[in-house]
């Protein structure tokens, strides 16, 4: 079975942003050992999207949209796929009704102009939106199998994993199954060095590294014809690999390093703060992202200010005065009065700078450090991460969680 | 005149990797005058090039291809565009020269498989690559322009804004100009309605709306002989819009809804202090991750637990225990407790239910108040917004940027 991907929207032919959607289920179809031969873009132009939806029905057997489901004129996909197959569009009650009742959540009633999206082609059923006003659609015509998503991909990822996924798991051969090992404190060309016997002319399983913000991810894909023998492939590889990088490891597939924290703090039954200066709440909003963060996280500060610093967290001002605010010293005394305001188990400090200015030659754009107070302890540690204001705050707040996770695992 | 860009590359159709290249392409092209019509991806497949060739050979005047143009065997696309064209390959002996010289700079003899790479369509001419061996390939046939570039996009740019962009400004006619206003505190389907006169039937400049997380873009695009003809039907435009929403607009173009805040309270030497809840530091995040937001920023708390807003902003026990932490109240509370401790001009406050568990029927998830104090007053705003977890904690902190520019604005 073979898929064409087409995404619909002129904002991509403008190259205002860029088709992260295709790459994800091209992804995520590949895993499902379902061939993507072709990913086309068009724009919002409904004779254009007519005639690539009818190129796309004459080479692939599944054909993919995203984009174009919205309320307003420019949002035709529906009916580019509805004219594509002489077919009309028809009235989805269902949907018509979550859409109402989507905006009356909001205290607000349906804008006559969003009736449009519960419109569907005849034939077809739609697939509920939870994250957003734009039903998708799943129809089968002529043995080809057409199947509309949402172009944001907040509600495009949900949908498709929720409502597709199990569909299209149904219609493929093989099992294929990938397994994805989390590592963070070691970077992509250090962990192919380590893993270079192990990857080398490896080919089911498939071994793959994607580098991301902060943090790498192992892939290991097996191809088999059940899934009990796609797991032992899988096993073997990952127990060569757990041995090699051991505590690099953070998690698997689902788990982000956030929720592992969490997690690992609620196992112990253990409570953290934070004080953040340079990372301006970035540490305490990535942590508590993660639903019933509340149980383990109590109190967070952004001592921006020096006031800040030393009113709120007890730091005192000879210390900043004397080796600056952005020193071990502060930082040590920062972990220390959060833990101590906060009255948790660990607390953790934040002083760098982001940049773009700020800098010298004794402390550039990028030096972080990090305190972790616990039981009568304060250790700090020191980094230059390098990269613009975004990234040295999303790699110290990275490298906050890691050293988190450390400690915890550590002392127990 | 209207181009194709087709990308050649497995790793593309597997997800390994995102079409960044097509929206570089399609950036500069519409920059240039040149309206994308088409983005195509299609595999290291030789039958499946040559017919993506060929159908963008009867709908673009412009084909660009980029990738493929390595020295191996799954590098195809020099012999798909011959094959669609119905021609043969033929040496470049000024492009194999080059590529023996390139390895030679390294001190290594060109491998036999590099020679590969100096063979291209007869006919075409090859385009030197001064950042790789792949030579580009640039030929007309049929009036039809054909263009290869090389995948990397280290290579490809370079390659594509010194030698292509010469050669396409002398075939293109006009200039298109964008200008994008930024919108907030209103949705897509509002605004559709509200420039419904202006938008119909609107054709130079076009206008359109883009929804993005929390916010949405007018984008007009005007397409002319020259630029400040293209300024003017711009400016008409625009003054219309903005008569119709007005302070909803917030900024234009580059602008993000933290910049223009950041600016404003630096234009009226006002500060700001910030106490989460639901939103744990987000809001702080957010807002300081502006170059210089510490010049406006002075402090941010985040009081997760109730035993944090009494101690560190003092908030009053009996308010939390009467109306609850997710109150009216205990917002106004927040609101005043961090401008007082803080000592700043502004104290904003949020606190909610940000799910997924934690709501009930008369505090539903989503749910959040967000105090304003300024002065003597506190001001305190309801709202329920719909989504998971994340999606309600950024649409809350956009929410409580956009009341303090309106608190701001209203001030002055």
């Amino acid at each position: 079975m073979n898929c064409e991907i087409i995404a619909v929207g002129t904002e991509l032919l403008l190259g205002d942003i860029v088709n992260t959607n295709a790459q994800y289920l091209s992804q995520r179809l590949s895993s499902l050992g379902i061939d993507v031969y072709h990913q086309t873009v068009v724009g919002d132009n409904l004779e254009r999207l007519v005639e690539a939806i009818k190129i796309a029905s004459s080479r692939a057997d599944i054909i993919i949209t995203t984009g174009g489901l919205g309320p307003t004129d420019d949002d035709i996909t529906k009916l580019g796929i509805a004219k594509a197959l002489g077919i009309e569009l028809s009235l989805d009650e269902h949907s018509l009704r979550r859409i109402k009742e989507w905006f009356l959540k909001y205290g607000r009633s349906m804008p006559a102009i969003n009736e449009r999206q519960a419109f569907i082609p005849a034939g077809s059923r739609a697939i509920d939106n939870d994250n957003g006003t734009a039903p998708g659609i799943l129809g089968v015509y002529d043995n080809k199998i057409y199947i509309s998503l949402p172009g944001p991909p907040k509600e495009m990822k949900p949908m498709f994993e929720d409502k597709i996924v199990p569909f299209l798991k149904q219609k493929s051969k093989h099992v294929i199954k990938s397994h994805t090992l989390k590592v963070v404190g070691i970077g992509e060309s250090a962990i192919q060095e380590k893993l270079g016997e192990i990857m080398k002319n490896q080919t089911n399983p498939t071994i793959a590294l994607y580098a991301k913000e902060g943090e790498v991810h192992i892939r290991i894909t097996a191809k088999d014809e059940n899934i009990s023998e796609a797991d032992d492939k899988i096993n073997e590889i990952e127990n060569k690999i757990s041995d090699i990088l051991g505590m690099d490891i953070y998690g698997y597939d689902e788990d982000t390093l956030e929720f592992v924290v969490n997690k690992l703090l609620q196992e112990k039954r253990m409570t953290v703060a934070f004080a953040e200066s340079c990372t301006g709440g970035m540490l305490s909003s990535r942590f508590t992202d993660v639903p019933n963060a509340s149980i383990s996280y109590l109190n967070g500060v952004v001592c921006y200010s020096n006031e800040a610093k030393v009113n709120v967290l007890g730091v005192n001002r000879d210390t900043i005065e004397k080796y600056g605010a952005v020193s071990m010293e502060t930082a040590e005394e920062m972990a220390y009065g959060i833990k101590k305001i906060s009255n948790t188990d660990i607390g953790i400090s934040i002083t760098g700078i982001a940049g773009p200015s700020g800098g010298n030659e004794s402390k550039p754009v990028g030096l972080c450090y990090i305190g972790i107070a616990f039981g009568d302890q304060v250790k700090v540690y020191s980094f230059v991460f390098n990269g613009n204001r975004s990234k040295i705050r999303w790699f110290a707040t990275t490298k906050a969680l890691d050293l988190l996770r450390r400690t915890i695992l550590d002392i127990n």
